[in-house]
């Protein structure tokens, strides 16, 4: 049995629509857990009881929901799931393993729908988002190809808008990248399986130092 | 048949619970459309699409929401409510009547739950809560009586909390009240229902300058 290394971790993956993020989380899962890593797997919008019942409205393609109410809705979610459960999971010495976190925000809220970012940063500064990801893979894919993977899906109430918008939200996840070269890793989504999971795996053991 | 007043006004009621909202809310909605006045009566938690989806959650006795996380959920429903229903609606001449509003959130998460008001006043300009009511009844009742009058119900996951809790709420809705005396009438919600209907009737006659 391998050691069980105790070391807090916060680790987000990104991305757009079919870009790969819950395989990935759960291979990502499967990687740590094998390695003895102890992980918990958490998602945004949701998490926490508050942001689990949100979601399902957060998510419904028949509710319309103006961009600043959005945002005050996902900020009430993210606010309740890092104080209530990713900073005492962190403070436990867990891994903290989460699909979706402040970058699509940005991405999508800003990028896609053109709320300022300083704007955001206002909200999030109210909030009390201060801990940011220790590591974040942003699975970079085309849009054209992301919706082509997701076709056969029921869309969502964001999965639902047109292209346009997902390159918006695009550009901004790789202005973050090009700002934050440290903390986000550009993943190719658009290779194959392997290779993608194969690029994560190294990654990770470089910035957890394991094998 | 009345004229039929073509007037935007902006009408709240506030107040603890069991200080008599519902009742008055009907008895203020019916005074009105007897004297021609087009009347939408609304709600918060509440209102919008948004708000009615939130508001069970918002309400859930069993659902824990961290006081902080709850601001950022009532600024999402308060924000959709004012600029998808409350402004058009005054837009178009109509008379708005809403049971609670900002002065609640001061009463009960500033008061209540111990949030610093300047903190509030800080979300509520970034949700863009600009427009403020032209009337508010603040019924005041003092909580033992208020709790006596609802003992009946299921508590909620607001009406389960402490008899201080609605004490510091009391105090708080007494200091905006004492703050802005135009705009908020106090009406003695322990005094016969007759005599509060009464007194509403008064005051309303005489803002709308109707008899």
């Amino acid at each position: 049995m391998p050691p069980r290394p105790n070391r807090a971790f916060f680790l987000t993956l990104e991305g757009i629509e079919g870009a790969g993020k819950s395989t990935a989380v759960a291979f990502i899962a499967n990687w740590l857990e094998e390695r003895g890593y102890p992980v918990e797997v958490t998602r945004e919008p949701g998490g926490s009881p508050l942001g689990e019942a949100l979601r399902p409205i957060f998510l419904n393609p028949d509710l319309a929901i103006a961009a600043d109410s959005e945002l005050l809705l996902l900020y009430a979610a993210r606010r309740e799931h890092l104080y209530e459960k990713i900073l005492p999971a962190l403070a436990r010495g867990r891994v903290l393993l989460c699909d979706r976190f402040e970058d699509s925000t940005y991405a999508y809220q800003g990028g896609g729908r053109g709320v300022p970012l300083a704007r955001i940063h206002a909200l999030s500064a109210w909030a009390g988002i201060q801990r940011q990801p220790d590591l974040t893979f942003w699975l970079d894919i085309s849009p054209d190809l992301g919706r082509q993977r997701t076709l056969s899906r029921h869309p969502d109430r964001v999965e639902r808008e047109d292209s346009a918008f997902f390159h918006r939200a695009r550009a901004v996840f790789a202005q973050r990248w090009q700002e934050e070269p440290a903390r986000i890793i550009r993943i190719d989504a658009e290779l194959p399986l392997d290779l993608v999971h194969g690029q994560i795996a190294q990654c990770l053991a470089e910035a957890l130092g394991c094998g």
